[in-house]
């Protein structure tokens, strides 16, 4: 069968023993089925004439897939890296089942020869992008943009606009604006809901709200989200993926939007949303009974 | 200025000195613009010879607009009737701002009178709706469908199922699957997200669950979700918009999904959800400093 | 060495092969100890020389110890019954470790040896008992008193008080008013918070409020808790431990404190409450991660 | 009548108008009692004949009594330094009624004047204190001690120990360990329960665990609470009462427990908690009807 794909790049965040071996099994695939392969720097022992290592510019000029291996966070990284550049991302997680990297490494020669042999579901991600007076950077995420404090228990004190519509002023640890994508990351941990991957929507979840009436609200991910920094809110910051941090103004004004670049994610046949939640995040253990 | 509206039906469902009141005054600015106006069995004292007491099946016949006067609860109620049957709808409230319902009787006369010169915006919003094996009939729901034990701390076990994808395997006090119209309803009582009215989502929320792992679903409104009763599940019913409520079997199998009935909500042109909410649920108010 | 207890009961609620099976090698190790046994009439076909079926009176009268086989259910049941007359209860567990009944069948016979043998703690847990007006009974809980509606989606109406004091209004569901035993059964699936058994405290929880800002309570077991249903609360139930349900009426006034009755708990030497809340409530299991 | 107290000490933190203004008000009821005045070194302009500026040393060596005026950090700030030596406090507050400090300055007078004729109740709550390896100091919390990676969606990962009895592994943005006094402050926002004064009690609370099977756990303030850092957590922090804040090193053992100081918080007589609650938490305020 003729290969979907013609050059194929394998992308790592980390030396380590497990993931370099993975890297290599991945390559012998590759080879056996005669694609071109490149690497990022951190993999240049495996250069070979097969294999060349190449800067990110090249990485996105050449390829046709990216094979992500490590866990969520390297996804979340090769996500904006790359796959906001259009080359579709494949992930080979490291250990379990994950929400965006979901083949296993024992099954990796023949999900990937399946992947290759064109047997996969695209999945279309939207990112969102944030940008602030001041800066003309536009910050892209895949999971969720945090507005905060940057401490525990230290608030920021903002008001909220959607679609210039005010929505309520609030004092808080912080805001968390997130994807369909990262309503199973971190806004899961502050009592966020999960929001289906199919749903194109955003949910805005206080962090430490000074008040008990607050609530998520889920919106459509064509909302244009304003966040105004009120005079008192001194230390600020804007995180990305809950990495990227950069520091912001009291007075800023955040936009938060939808990007218009997609992550197209590519899924073997047999993947399942609610199987990943089930495995992730024990759904449906009960209390163990007697 | 030309009416939008040539047949216009009051609905109430109490007979309240209040109700009757803010229906007379209704009718006043009805008969100022020359409209023929309805109203059901409940309102005959107001009948003239420009107010003809009907039954639904006329109501539904001959209106282009109908006045719902009283709370959410008068909303839902004449949602379900008339508004699935494609009437639009415009709800005067009797008390505060409400989320179906509002137009402020202070201000009556000057907003429907805007109203019937086409000052308005409709809002659409989408019903569900659920069937169980062994029963022909179809029940609609504006807020949420609920399956329960009908009891405080009495488990239902099932199986849910999404797009014939198994979701998981629960036992709970019930489970609500609420539309965006619901989310700011019984469902945000149980920690269910605000949904904005624009998205057209539902949310799945167990009630009472017996685990600790379970986190509200928010999801797409074309999604078909299918409950599967277990064994265990004796006493087990089926409630619509927290009202009409009807018994299940053990092995029911319900099915839920939007129907093809739309409501169209009539509102002023300075409707605001924000502030609704804000109103409502007491949004931005913090806990109250020193 | 001395036996601790001469006269031990046999209790259990099920006649399912499993329950009889541990029943008789319980039988059998209280006979190798002569000990003098006692059984409830769902065990008469234990009936021997050594062992006589007695009623709940007898058992009451004769027992020095009782063994519970069954769930937490069971467990309930024959605290209320036997243990609030001060017979002290070993819980056998039919499946995984409970917070209540905690030997495990696997280590059956070194376990109740041991127990007979003197090597065991006594965990004291106190009743709260619930009265209204126009009953003269006192209604007995060990995990919780809830006033509801009967129902789903059913506000009952009320004021609290405690030792006299307004606390608040409220409409909801209904409202739990649980022990420190109660706060791991159904106060927890309402989002109660875990009181550690030695801590002499109760919760209180509102159950589906009408209010974003409720929050659970917990206070002192020596607290006196009074109800007042208002005029609105037509249907209004009183339930025991999620089991006995009594009806209510409008404008009743409910009392609840603690009972002078206390359940002595017997534990084997290795008990650890924590080591139950991680098996059955999965704690400290995090999100799995890749 | 004689004066309960013969040296009253005045505290503020603010320089404000409303603050001299009230702080002055303070000083006339005093002087009119004839009643001792010392004041820290903010109010150097208010220095005269009766009223000496005073170090804190001697606030300490030779106050009766000390009236706290500003909001609950002023309170959390003179209870630590004062009140932890012995010094009863009473609190005025700047705005509303406040957990802590609980006269309104538009009763001041008449407030201060029957608190100093004795007509007043004493509220003793309790401090904990933390330490950890390598340092020995022993750092007091009246509200809370909180561990945590100093930054939104960092984790830091730690084993939980409570009296020696391991509790659970965890990782979390952080970790909040909160008095009963504490319970209505940052716990609160974090989804905490709210514990009363007279219960000594202390809630641990995840920050945004990673986990969806965490609850807040209340235990006895006399448990010693052990937290041990792991490897991983390399960022890690102790805050107290959401102000002053160390840094840990990974590996570090935390000890948290009950201080032997007592804080002797002076109400006026018709303190109530439940108001506080009502007014400051918006208790009992339902979704607002139609």
């Amino acid at each position: 069968m003729k290969n979907r794909f013609s050059t194929v790049s394998l992308y790592v965040t980390s030396k380590s023993k497990r993931v370099i071996s993975i890297a290599k099994q991945c390559k012998e695939v590759l080879e056996s089925k005669k694609i071109k392969i490149l690497a990022n720097e951190i993999l240049f022992q495996l250069k070979s004439k097969n294999l060349s290592i190449k800067t990110d510019k090249d990485i996105v000029k050449e390829s046709d897939l990216l094979l992500a291996i490590g866990g969520d966070g390297t996804m979340l990284n090769c996500s904006r890296k790359y796959g906001s550049e259009g080359i579709p991302i494949l992930g080979i997680n490291l250990g379990n089942l994950g929400f965006l990297a979901d083949i296993n490494p024992d099954d990796l020669t023949s999900s990937l020869l399946e992947v290759l042999e064109g047997k996969y579901s695209i999945d279309r991600r939207f990112f969102i992008e944030a940008s602030f007076t001041g800066s003309k950077k536009k910050y892209l995420a895949l999971n969720e943009a945090a507005i905060h404090s940057g401490a525990i228990a230290q608030m920021i004190d903002f008001d909220l606009f959607i679609n210039n519509s005010f929505v309520f002023s609030q004092k808080a640890d912080g805001l968390i604006i997130s994807t369909n994508t990262g309503s199973t990351a971190y806004s899961l941990s502050g009592g966020g809901p999960i929001i289906h991957p199919e749903l194109e929507a955003l949910c805005i979840l206080s962090i430490f709200p000074h008040s008990l009436s607050s609530s998520p609200l889920v919106l459509s991910s064509k909302s244009q989200i304003k966040v105004v920094l009120n005079q008192s809110s001194k230390r600020c910051k804007l995180s990305l993926d809950s990495g990227e941090t950069v520091s912001l103004k009291k007075n800023d004004i955040i936009n938060i939007q939808q990007s218009d670049k997609f992550l197209k994610l590519i899924h073997p046949l047999d993947h399942n949303f609610y199987e990943a939640c089930r495995n992730k995040l024990g759904w449906g253990k009960g209390i163990i009974e007697n």
